[in-house]
C-alpha cells in the first residue's frame, strides 16, 4: 500500500490493528467460508471497486488493507484516497484485485471495519463543521467507544477533525459525580487528585451547579466540565473561570446536539465533549462491486 | 447472581462473554484508574443502583455482572429483572454493593457493554412488535455486527424478540450478487453448493430480479433472498416461490423500515433481515448513582 | 510456495494454520532447540526431502510449510505435488532448503502435523473408495475431531474425497438422544427447533428405532440419523423415508466399517458420517533424509 | 471434586489443563449450542452416567472436570475412581448433575478430551504389561504427540504405567541422524554437546549401525538410541554397551510391536520408546447417558 | 486472603497481575514440575513461612498469592504485614499452608516476582528517605521498567513511597532531544503539541540548557524536564522558572544519586525523576522454609 | 537484517521473541505515542546511531531489530557488530534509518530489551573472566530470571560466555532443601527421582553438609550441588566426591561473588552457578542519536 495513505505507529498502533482484524476474522471466517469454497472456482481472479454510497468523511483504510493482507496476501487493495478525505455519493475509496476466494472471504470484515469507523469520523465532521471556520473550541470524544475497538473509533474521531479525551482510567484524573460523592467534596477530592496523581497531568473535575464549580476553582482545579449546565448557567461558569489568573480550561458535557454547537463555542467553552461520536454513530454505505478478471491458470508465473 | 438471571451457555458462551470483558477492562482499566486510586478511600463501600434512563428492552445483564467480578469479587451485583424485560424510565436495572474502588472501576466498561446490548434489544423489539401479535414472520439480524462483538450482539437480538440469521461465513450457504458475478450464474452457483456443502446446511441464495429468482427456483434453491425488492417485485416473487411443491423460505433485504415491516409480512415473506439491528442500534441510556455506606474498618470480618 | 498447492482462505483459514503452528512450535521449540545449538555449526546450509515411506493421500502441505516460515523465513519448502494426491510408497511431497538449524528446529512439528493430516486424508479415501465409482451417497466427518485441531481435521476429510458434517455446536442443529431424553419426545424437540434455529439450518434428529424414525417424519424433520440401526432396520427406515413428499436425508452413524459402506449406500442412505475418519486414524509415515549443501560463509550476499 | 482424583500441579499443570479445554471449548462451542438451545429448556435439570463402553485405563478426570467447570460451575462432576484405573466395560466413570444446557453442551468436549486420554493410557498400560510383572525396562513416550496436546499425551502414558522422554526439543539432547549427517560424524556430534549443553542432561546419540554404537561409546554418550535394529543387532550392540564402564543406558527405538517388547526386554534394554503410545492411539469408548431430574423452578434457592 | 492486604483494583488491575502471573508460571512450570513429581508423596501437606533475610520495604503479597492460587486452589497463602511495611531482616511476610506439591511448584515463580518488587520498593525508598521528612518534592520512576511488568515495577514504586511519571506513550506529551532535533527547535515542538494533544495533559518539554529552557517557558510549557543540568545550571534554572507567573513544574533528569537527592530538593525541584528505581533495582532476599504437616491420607473431608 | 547477526531459531526462539516485543510494545505503545503524533511531521525520514556509552558485551541485537519491524516495517536497523562482542564506550552497535515516527516510537521499547540483555551478557562476561583463561569450569544462571523474559535472560548469558542450567521445572531435576525436607532424607529423594524421572536427565541434588553430601554420593547422584559451603568444606567436599567411580558433576552455588569465582574452580568446581548473573544485572547505557534526513515527499518512489 502507498505509505501516503497509512497512518503511522504514532497515531494508529499496528498492533492494534492487527489484534482487531484477527478478531474480526476469527469471528466471521471461523472454520472458513463455505460459500465461497463450494461456489467460486478456487483459481478465479476478480478486480472491485468499493465505491462511497453516500457523501461521508474517509477513515480505516489501513484497517480494511490489513484484512485482506491477513486473508491472503496475494490480494492488493490500493486506496484512491486518504483517511480524512470528504466523499461524495459514488467516489471511488479503493480498487482490489486478486484471487477472488481472498477478496469475498475479507469483504464483509473489512467493511464492517471501515462502515464503522467511517460513521464515526463522517458524525465528527459534522459536528466540528458546525462549529464554524477556525474554530477555538475542541469537540472530543468520551470513553463511551465500541468495546475492544477503542483505538480504532478514537483515531476516527481524530480523521473527522475532532480531538481525543482521556484515553482511558489510568491517562488522566477526571473527578465525576460518584466520585465526589464517595469521596466526600469536590474540594477534598481535588486536593487528594493533586497530591498523588502524577504531576503529568491536569486535574479535571466534573461539576453540577455553579457552587460546586465555585469549589473546584477554590481548589485550583485545571479543567473543568461543566455538566448537563444550561445555556444561562454555561454562561455564567464560563465568566467565573475567565476571572480566575490561572484559566482553567473549560469543557461541556452532556446533551450536546449539532443545534447547539455553535452557541456553546461562541459562550466562550473551550472543549464539547460528545460521546454520540462514538456511541451514537452508524455504519455508512460503502459498496463493493466485483467482476472476474480471469484465472491463475491463464496467467504466467 | 441468581440463577434465573443469567443466560444458559447454550444460549450465550461464557468463553465469549469473558474474552469481551477482558478485552473491555484491559482497555478502560489499562494501568489502573489514577482517579479513584488518588481520590477515594480505600476502603470506602458503596451502594448504587443502576436506573433506566429512558424505555428498553433489557439485554446484557450477566455481561455487566462479569465486569464487576472479574475487577473485584467482593463487589455484589444483583440483578432485579430478566434479559428480555421492557424497562420504563425510572426502573431499577440492578443494585451493585461493596468496595468503591471496585465499583468505580468497573462503571464505565459495564455501562458501556450493557447500554450497547440494551440498544439493540430495544431496536429490535421495535421492529418485531411492528409485525403485530403473534407474527408468521421473523425479524433477523445480518453479519453486520460490532466486530469482536458478534455473540453479544446476536444474544441482545434474541433478547429483544428477534431470530439470528447465519453465524459467521462457515455456519451456512448464502449466495450472493458477487459470489454469482464471479461463479457466472445463479444455476451454477446453487448446484455446485447442493454438491458440496454440508448436508445440514440449506442453500440460500440472493436474487436481484425475478429472472434471477426465476433461475434459482429452478435449481432447487431452499431459501430465497429478495434482495431490495420494491413492494410489487416482492408480491411476484413469494406467488411464484409459493406456486412451487418445495416451498423455499422467502426472506426479503435490504431498505426494511420500521414503516415496511408489516406490509412485508403481509405479503407473505417469512424472514426480514435488518443490518439496521445490530450496525444502526445507539446505546441506550443507563445511569448509575452511588452512595457511601460505611468501610472495611467499621466492618466486622 | 507455489500458489498451485496452496489453499485458499476459504478452504482453510490462514488464522487456524497460524494458530495451530504457533501452538506447535511453541510447545516443542520451547527455550531453543539444545540439540541443534550445540551440535550443529550455525552457518551449515542444508536440503532435504520429504518422501512417502508408505502409500497415503496427502494433506496438510500448506500447514508444514507455514511451520518453517515461522522458525526461519530463509527456508524454502516447496511441494512437489498437491493436497489430495495419492502417493506411492517412496513418493517425494516436497524439497527444503536452506539454514540447517531451521530445517531441524522445525522437522518434528512439521511432520506431526503433516503426518497426521495424512492420515486422516487417507482414512478418509479409504471410506470413499469403498462407496466404489461415482456414489451417489456421502462419507462424512464429526465433531469427535482433535482438540484444537478440527479446523485442519475437517480439511484433511476433504482432501481425501470426504465431506463435513456440521462444525461445531452452533452452526447446525442435531437433536440427539439426550436432548430427547431431557425434553421429552422427539415430536416436541423437533418442533421446537423448528420455531427458533435460524432458517438457514436443516432440522436434523438422531432417531433410535423405527417407531422414533415415524415420530420424526410426521414432525417434518430435514434429516434423519439413523443411529446404530442394523441393516434390516436401515431398509425399512429408508422405505419409510422414501416414502415421505419432501425428501428428508437420511444419514447413518455408528458402526460404520469399511466392510459396510458399500451395502448401506445400496440401501439408499445419502450421508454415512464415520467418527473413526478423524477419532481412529493414525499417523502415516513420511520421512525427511537431509544432506549439508555448504555455509553461509561460502555463499555470496 | 474430590482431590484425591486430582493430579497435583507437579503432575499436570494446571495452566496447561486450562488452555486445552479453554480451545475446545472455543472451537465446539464457538456462538453458542444452537440445539440445546431451541430445544431444551432452560431450567431443566439432569443428571447422567459416565461409563466405560469397553475394557480401558482411565486418565483425564480432572480435564474432563474442568470442562463442565468452565461452561457451568453450577454442573458437579464426580468421579467414582481415579487415573491409572483399569476399568471394565460397563464400569462407571463419573457421575454428573446439573443444569441441562450446561451438561449437553460440555459433553463432547468432555469425552474428546477424556475418550483420547483414555485411550492413549491404554494402549501404554497394554505394552507395559507386555514387559511382564516387575519389569526392569520402560516404556517411553517419543515427541509424536498430538499438536497442541503434548502435556496431556504424557500425562495420559504416565497414567498408563509408562516414563516420559524428553518433553521438547529445550529440555535434552538427542542426536539423531540428521544432526550427525550435517554435523560429520558421531563423535564431533557428541563431543559438541557435551561441551556446550547444560550439565544437568544426559547427552543421548540415535545410532544407525553397530559401527556408529561403537564410536558413540568411543566418544563417552550417556544413552544409546539403537534405532531399528534388528534382535540378533540389539543382543551385540547391548553386549558391548556392558562392557563399557560407565555403563551408558539402552534404549531401543523403531517398529516396536507388542509381540517384540519381552523378548527386547530380556535383551537387557533399559528403555524402549514408542511413537504409536500417543500417534497410534484411538479414542476409547465411553457414554453418557441423561435423564431428567427436574427444573429450577421446583428447587428452592 | 484478608482484603486489607489486597491493593484494590484501581491500586493494580488484576488483569495486569494474572497476566504476569500467567506468563511466570507458563515459563517456570512448563510441562510440569518433574523433581516435585517424582520425589514427593502427592498426599504431603506442608507449612512455611516466607521471611526477609535483610531488610526491606514490602511490595507485592497480592502477586505472590496470586501465583500459589492458580497453582493449586487449596494452597492458603496468609501474608502478616501489608505493601509498603519496612521489614527487619528476619520478619515474617507470609505463612503458607497447603498440600506440598503446589507449595514447591509456586514458590520459585512467586519469589521471583515479589523478590523483584520488594527490590523496587527498598531502592525507592532509599531515595524518598533522602529527600528528608515532609518533603516538598517528589522522586518518580520513568518508563525504563522491565518489558512485560510495567504495571508491577510502577506499583512497587508508589509502595516504597514515590510517584509514577507518565505509564506510556499515550497518556502523556513529554518532547525529549530526539523530537526537537526531528522537529526543528523547541518552540515549534512545544506549540504543536498543545495544539493537538488531549486538553488533559500537560505539556512536559525536555531541555538540554539554559537556552533551550529559555525557549521552552517563552512557548508556556508546563513542565520542564532539566536533563543532565549540573548545580549552578539547576539552580539557575529553577530561578527562571520560578520567575514565571504560570508556575511550570520542574523535574530534573539524568545521573540522579542518592547524594544528590537532598541537594536537588533544597534547590526547589519539584520531581526528581529516577531511572535507576525499575532498571537499577535488584531482588532482595525472602526466604522459604518448609515442613511437612501431614498428608490428606490423614486428614478428614 | 544481515543473516549473520541473526541468532537462528535453535539459539533464540523467534515466537519467545515476538511473544515479548509484542508485550513491549503494547505496554509502552498502547494508543499511540501522543508525543510524536502531535510534534513531529508525518513524513519526516531521520537517521541515528545505537551506540555504547560504557564498555559492554553485546546481546539481543535481533530482539531490538524486530522492535523497529514490528513498529513499522520500512524502518531498517542495521547491526555493525554480532551479540557477543565487546564493545567500548563510543562504539557503534547499530544505525537506524526511516520514518522519524516509526524510530521514536520504537526507541524506549528497543532499548529496554537491549540494555537488559547486554546488561546479563556483561555481568556474566565478568564471571568468565574472571576464571582465567581457557578455564575447565563454568559459570551458569539460574531460575532467577526476569519473569517472561527467561529465554532473552539465557540468550544473553550464553552472550556472555556463561553456560545455561534448567531452563526450568519439567527439563531437569534438582532435588533441593525444601524437597528433602518433606520427602523426609537425601537417599530417598535421589532413588526416588532415578526411578520415574525420564532417562535423559541427570539427577542433581543439593547439599547443605558434608553428612548430606555422603549420603547423596552413597545414593548415586550425577550432580552435587554444594550450597553455602565456605572454602574448607568445599575443599572437602570435592575430593570425597573425586573418591567416587563414577565421578559425578560438582555444582557450587550461594554467595559467589567475581572474588571468589577463580579460588572455587582451583578447587576443582565443575559449575559454578550464579543467580546474580540475571537478578542482579542493571541495564547498562545505550544511547540514541537521531537526525532528520528529509521527508517522503522529498523521496522517489
Amino acid at each position: 500500500m502507498n505509505p501516503a495513505f497509512l497512518p503511522s505507529p504514532a497515531e494508529l498502533s499496528p498492533l492494534e490493528v492487527d489484534r482487531v482484524v484477527e478478531l474480526a476474522l476469527a469471528e466471521d471466517l471461523a472454520a472458513g467460508d463455505v460459500t465461497t469454497r463450494t461456489v467460486v472456482p478456487p483459481d478465479a481472479l476478480a478486480r472491485g471497486v468499493f465505491a462511497a454510497r453516500e457523501p461521508m468523511v474517509l477513515a480505516g483504510l489501513s484497517v480494511a488493507a490489513r484484512v485482506f493482507a491477513r486473508v491472503d496476501p496475494r490480494v492488493t487493495f490500493s486506496p484512491r484516497v486518504a483517511d480524512g478525505a470528504r466523499l461524495a455519493k459514488g467516489d471511488v475509496v479503493a480498487v482490489i484485485e486478486g484471487p477472488a476466494h481472498g477478496v469475498l472471504t475479507g469483504e464483509r470484515s473489512a467493511l464492517n471495519l471501515l462502515q464503522r469507523m467511517c460513521g464515526v469520523a463522517t458524525l465528527t465532521r459534522r459536528f466540528v463543521d458546525a462549529l464554524g471556520p477556525s474554530p477555538r473550541a475542541r469537540i472530543t470524544d468520551t470513553r463511551k467507544t465500541n468495546p475492544g475497538l477503542r483505538a480504532l473509533d478514537r483515531y476516527a474521531v481524530r480523521a473527522g477533525g475532532g480531538h481525543n479525551h482521556r484515553n482511558d482510567l489510568s491517562s488522566a484524573v477526571l473527578i465525576k459525580d460518584n466520585h465526589v460523592a464517595v469521596c466526600g467534596g469536590v474540594r477534598a477530592a481535588v486536593e487528594r487528585a493533586r497530591r498523588a496523581a502524577p504531576h503529568t497531568m491536569r486535574i479535571e473535575c466534573e461539576v453540577q451547579s455553579l457552587d460546586e464549580l465555585d469549589e473546584a476553582l477554590a481548589a485550583g482545579v485545571d479543567v473543568l466540565m461543566l455538566d448537563n449546565f444550561d445555556d444561562a448557567q454555561t454562561v455564567e461558569g464560563v465568566r467565573r473561570i475567565r476571572a480566575r489568573a490561572h484559566q482553567p480550561v473549560v469543557e461541556v458535557s452532556g446533551g450536546i446536539t449539532l443545534e447547539r454547537v455553535a452557541a456553546l463555542a461562541a459562550m466562550g467553552v473551550d472543549v464539547l465533549s460528545v460521546g454520540a461520536l462514538t456511541h451514537g454513530a452508524r455504519a455508512v454505505d460503502i459498496g463493493l462491486d466485483l467482476e472476474v478478471t480471469g484465472s491463475w491458470a491463464s496467467t504466467p508465473g
